[in-house]
């Protein structure tokens, strides 16, 4: 199977790390986004919003939008579970990887796409607002104070679970802090002492340099 | 099984369709975000962020997030199908709907909370930003238009399928126009006609007034 791909965009990482827990081999089709490379034609083909990452499978068929692919995935290989194998745990996985997309990648986005980063490279092609990027820093770093509490209780992201254990909903979280950390200037505060020390024992895991 | 509900939401509606296809019956539990029913103490045991809808299991457990809800019915509940039954259609379903609430959903939000509604149930306590809500009201219109270019050659929102079905994408999709037409005051143009076509179509389906 073949994966678009981006290298430093947090997206096609959480397919690549999601693919390495599941020791799944992807080739990967490096797509350039700086010289918009997924907004051709040909490329809209294969996902019209031309976004990275898109998966095309064994029989040539696509798959676009991140967790869409690693659900596809896990359709084919079961094993290792990472997106639940009871009802609750479908339900319940799927609850958090969502609040840490509505309420963590969501504000992670507008400081990004109202930073300085996208300012240079969108230079006059896009009005940035500076408003929206403070309120979403201020977001960010409450969401941080939120999964330090959480994470004094457990170790890692999903709760309610039978066993503690690392789930989709990780990868969705680690590829966020990173992201915020390494490119948008936002890294937790170093007195989050739960929050790192989670951080230290999910990049300890091989797949996290998929 | 109960579902902390609240009339006029549009997250609540979305699971009340999706348990209505199914034939599920939920016993609705009336939770007023207008007083901060949802932002109780005894509510935030149930979703740590405070949201509208949840659902409270047969054996007590809570699952929050709209689409956690759904997959935890379908889990239970597999026919009909609605999140797809192959790997392929469980990817594509999910890329639907993936797309349907980030490029969609999330502009009519920023269009409701900047807007005059909330400017009046929040006055004082939120600080709205105009120059956001213009570029999300030009993006839900530009949203309309794609879908109706996409829904001329089908009769539902997710393409690939071996059939052209209703799936849990129309239940986004529906919800979606339905709060900002009714709510949002961003109802589609009058000759956008395949999106009305859909439009009816789904809407005569006597899950629509659940």
């Amino acid at each position: 199977m073949k994966l678009y791909d981006f290298a430093g965009a947090p997206n096609p990482r959480r397919v690549r790390i999601f693919a390495a827990e599941k020791g799944i081999d992807l080739t990967l089709v490096p797509t350039d986004m700086s010289k918009g490379e997924h907004k051709t034609p040909e490329f809209l083909e294969k996902h019209p919003s031309g976004k990275i990452p898109v998966l095309e499978t064994e029989d040539g068929q696509f798959i676009g939008e991140s967790v869409a692919i690693c659900r596809y995935l896990e359709a084919i290989q079961p094993e290792p579970n990472l997106f639940g194998a009871t009802p609750y745990e479908l339900g319940r996985i799927e609850m958090h990887n969502r609040i840490l997309e509505l309420e963590f990648w969501t504000q992670i986005g507008i400081s990004w796409v109202n930073g300085p980063v996208v300012a240079k490279i969108a230079a006059g092609r896009f009005k940035q607002n500076p408003a929206a990027r403070e309120a979403s820093d201020r977001n960010v770093h409450a969401f941080y104070e939120r999964m330090n509490r959480e994470l004094a209780d457990r170790d890692y992201m999903t709760d309610g679970l039978a066993d503690d254990r690392f789930t989709v909903a990780d990868i969705t979280a680690l590829s966020g802090v990173d992201f915020a950390k390494d490119l948008v200037g936002l890294p937790p505060s170093e007195d989050l002492a739960h929050l790192w020390d989670w951080h230290a024992r999910v990049s300890a895991r091989p797949s996290a340099s998929a």
